[in-house]
């Protein structure tokens, strides 16, 4: 990997002033720098330290130069050889959670990567809450900021305990976050980007100064751009990581987290659609739905009638996003927990995979009804909101393994929402697709990014039609291509120019105005699809069975 | 005259945001300016601003950028039009006197001009006895920065206090200063500007934002850069001003304060040499040798054998620098004064005078010797500085005219010494003009810069040699060029390009190291030269008398 910065450190070994040669030291410096640092500026606080330390120093300098948006500048100048010491941070800014890779700007080495909870959730766990906390209120919106930067901080500083590199070494940052998550760092009121027309009061911050955010590290923050209010900076970092603008076929990129953001492309063009599917994929729908966490059902097989499931360990802790993280000093896969903590609900990878076995084994049909004999798993409950209505639901836990001693079910009415929040991503996808002149085979790379699209059971997705019947190895999962993208910008200067051509040429589409959307996304509520032969692995499986 | 300031105004009347048009206040903002301003940066504090105002003015704006160095930054946006209110400062940052004159940078028009005593003057009349002060004592050198902020701050007040213009509205600046006064506005040890070989730690300070200068204004500070020692960023702002790189033909441009720098050229060369004429110059070679104030004679007249002086009244208070002001604001002229004050003292141009008046009179000869019998005014006093020697000398004012109650002398000492000073003047020039294998006729332009410049009589500068005997039309006495370049940068931002061909294109010629240098001065020591025939005018006038 060929490494071009946002921060460059260089070590000159310099003749001093002498006969003929009465340059200044700071002209003597700049001049000496490869010719694109050439013309970099050097700031107030850096022309005062270069008499005498320069001339003490024999002229053996280090040069820190980093991007500030306009070009370089001199971050320091510091006596001697360190060029060694050179870091740098990616952060993925979710609404839950702040992830951190501090990386080697020499060898592009992941040191260490961290998360902590968005403190902003003290505000309200829902996006929406704290923007009214915010709303027409000068001193909330400055204690948002102020909250913000804190975790940055705070997250900074776990780094820092980690990997033993202190911050001041850290002279670059950048950063993928949703537009409300960047507004709400700048300190900008993010009351528009939620009231229609949905206009932000900015959209591409690009660098600022770290210490302007109050985030306590030397250099500059860079903050990718959104392309509208739900194609945030964190989508618009994650199709970077992707580089689905780099190749001349068609890809489609998808992120599910608490909203469903879609990108279809190449080289041309690009569409991008969204839609609130987060709720539904996450659980939120069912009354056990949970987020991944400890105690949540996250696979589910059925065996020779048999249902078995796998429940997310304790070791684990924390959330999804965490867990999620692609680097060394995180766990990458799930291990199995040495004493099996007792289920107490399900999440979005455990409801695919629950939907997937119901109907390869034909516990629901193609319609997703519930076959009532097919199992004794299959139960009458009193809907949770209805205790009027009973209805059809397959029980994966009994009270007696439960944690909370109740049946964990997942009932008709789930089963029935979840097929419908399956069907608006497919057809999202399948919309995009045909808006390109293409059929879903066309489609080269099916990229997943997200926790949600890492532990998701490919195979399961198929299964029940959410993701198209492509060749396996057309599926990506990225993880956390937020943070991926973050971390291949901080790496590679040149990826800015890319990521201005991504955010000027994405087309957003709004869905619900297209044609005929809803009439697709009738036909796409069966399990896999209305015609099965556009499944044909589906099919075989099922002839197999 | 075009204008293309370091700050512009641009009223936008916008539609905002609506169906299909979401983007956000800032880019919209930003893509609505003419096209160079585009890429413009929008600090965060601007971006703060933006919600909810641009919708309250119903997006009727006005946008000021400023220069920074990199390109276009945006100051403020403000709701309506402001437009009209426009201005910009230049400054001469003189090591006695500061003068700004406030600029409508909308029309070009100086709407004042004031001047204040340096404040640094406190630490020493001396430049070195300042630089002493703050050598290896960091807080000295803070004080000495805070100082001279300050008295930046005190005349932006004295404007603000003439024009009624709020410094808030004086959205640029610009600032011509010799290298050492540029050292300790910056904060930046000026100790290795004195110290051979004489590389200062910046040369090249460009933009910075005033604030970081202590300086109390919005935007940035223009420094102009130096390009040796001596050829600081006053000269550099002088060449500008007489634009002498712009002419294929040769031009010669004298700079005269505390030192005297010239520079000659022509859009393809331009050499500058530098030596310490100034003190003689401005009479401090003579006891009762004084700055251009109140009391001192200025100009020097014999008219049948009596000799009348001109002195300067009190009714132009301040010094020279700030009575050679050329704004609407500031007195061009010495007016009479009502009640005639006494002399007690002579100043520069007063010198020359008496000089030529003396030759043209025949009271002293072609090498400056007194000529005993030629007037009563020519008395036997004694050595100011060695009290045993008697010479010769012409009492310009009696003990009982004077203000201190003394003969007012110009010996024969301070002849010799000023005879000395002009033939370096002269030799340098002359030097030069060889340089480029030309003959003094060959040179266009014959610029006089500096308040000395502005007030010398040109006749008799050429009478006593100091000047060539040119037709006199090429004499161009463009006064305080430093306070002028600054002023012309400021109002076009085109001209950053030729303060950076100036200093590139330079050569410094240290005429001490210069083969025949010694030997041709020696042959300028005459009046007004060994060979009369290069002065025809003053031979003419010399035979007429």
């Amino acid at each position: 990997m060929e490494i071009h910065a946002l921060s460059r450190k260089y070590y000159l070994e310099l003749a001093g002033p002498g006969e003929g040669d009465a340059r200044g030291d700071r002209e003597r410096i700049l001049e000496a720098l490869p010719e694109e640092c050439r013309g970099a500026q050097m700031p107030l606080a850096v022309m005062r330290t270069l008499y005498p330390m320069c001339r003490e120093a024999g002229f053996r300098l280090t040069v820190t130069l980093v991007q500030n948006g306009f070009g370089w500048e001199v971050l320091r100048v510091e006596p001697g050889d360190t060029t060694a010491v050179h870091y740098g941070a990616a952060v993925d800014f979710g609404s839950t959670t702040l992830v951190m890779q501090v990386v080697n700007l020499n060898t592009g080495e992941i040191v260490t990567q961290q998360s902590i909870f968005n403190p902003q959730i003290r505000y309200g766990e829902e996006i929406l809450s704290r923007i009214f906390y915010t709303k027409d209120q000068l001193e909330h919106l400055r204690e948002m900021q102020e909250t913000t930067a804190s975790g940055f901080n705070a997250l900074i500083a776990k780094c820092e305990e980690d990997c033993g590199i202190p911050r001041g070494q850290y002279t670059a940052m950048t950063v993928g976050g949703n537009t409300t998550m960047i507004q709400l760092l700048l300190g900008v009121y993010p009351w528009p980007v939620f009231e229609t027309p949905y206009a932000p009061a900015v959209q591409e911050p690009g660098f600022l100064a770290a210490a302007e955010l109050g985030i306590s590290l030397p250099g500059y923050v860079y903050l990718f751009p959104s392309a509208a209010n739900y194609l945030g900076g964190d989508i618009i970092s994650g199709l970077l990581a992707a580089g689905i603008d780099q190749s001349e076929r068609l890809s489609v990129f998808i992120d599910i987290g608490t909203n469903g953001e879609l990108v279809a492309g190449n080289s041309e063009f690009l569409l991008a659609g969204a839609g609130a599917a987060g709720p539904a994929l996450e659980g939120g729908i069912s009354r056990y739905g949970m987020r991944a966490d400890t105690g949540a059902v996250d696979h589910v097989h059925i065996q020779d009638g048999k249902l078995q499931i796998h429940v997310i360990g304790a070791a684990q802790g924390g959330t999804q996003n965490s867990q999620s993280a692609g680097a060394p000093a995180a766990r990458k896969d799930r291990p199995e927990s040495t004493d099996a903590p007792r289920p107490q609900g399900i999440c979005g990878s455990g409801i695919v995979d629950l939907l997937a076995e119901l109907f390869l084994n034909g516990w629901v049909d193609a319609l997703g009804k519930f076959q009532e004999d097919a199992s004794e798993r299959i139960i009458q409950v009193r809907n949770h909101l209805d205790e009027e209505r009973e209805e059809l639901a397959v029980c994966y836990a009994w009270a007696s393994e439960s944690a909370n001693g109740e049946d964990l079910v997942f009932t008709q009415s789930d089963v029935t929402e979840f097929i419908r929040t399956k069907a608006a991503a497919h057809t999202m996808v399948a919309y995009l697709i045909d808006e390109f002149g293409l059929q879903e085979e066309d489609v080269a790379r099916f990229y997943l990014a997200g926790a949600f699209g890492k532990y998701l059971d490919v195979e399961a997705a198929v299964t029940i039609g959410m993701y198209p019947d492509l060749p396996r190895d057309k599926f990506v999962m990225i993880g956390n291509a937020s943070l991926e993208g973050a971390r291949k910008l901080l790496l590679d200067a040149r990826c800015l120019a890319d990521v201005e051509r991504i955010v000027r040429k994405i087309t957003y589409v709004q869905f619900g105005e297209a044609g005929n959307f809803v009439e697709r996304m009738h036909a796409a509520q069966f399990l896999p699809y209305t015609d099965l032969d556009a499944y044909p692995s589906v099919k075989r499986r099922l002839q197999r069975r």
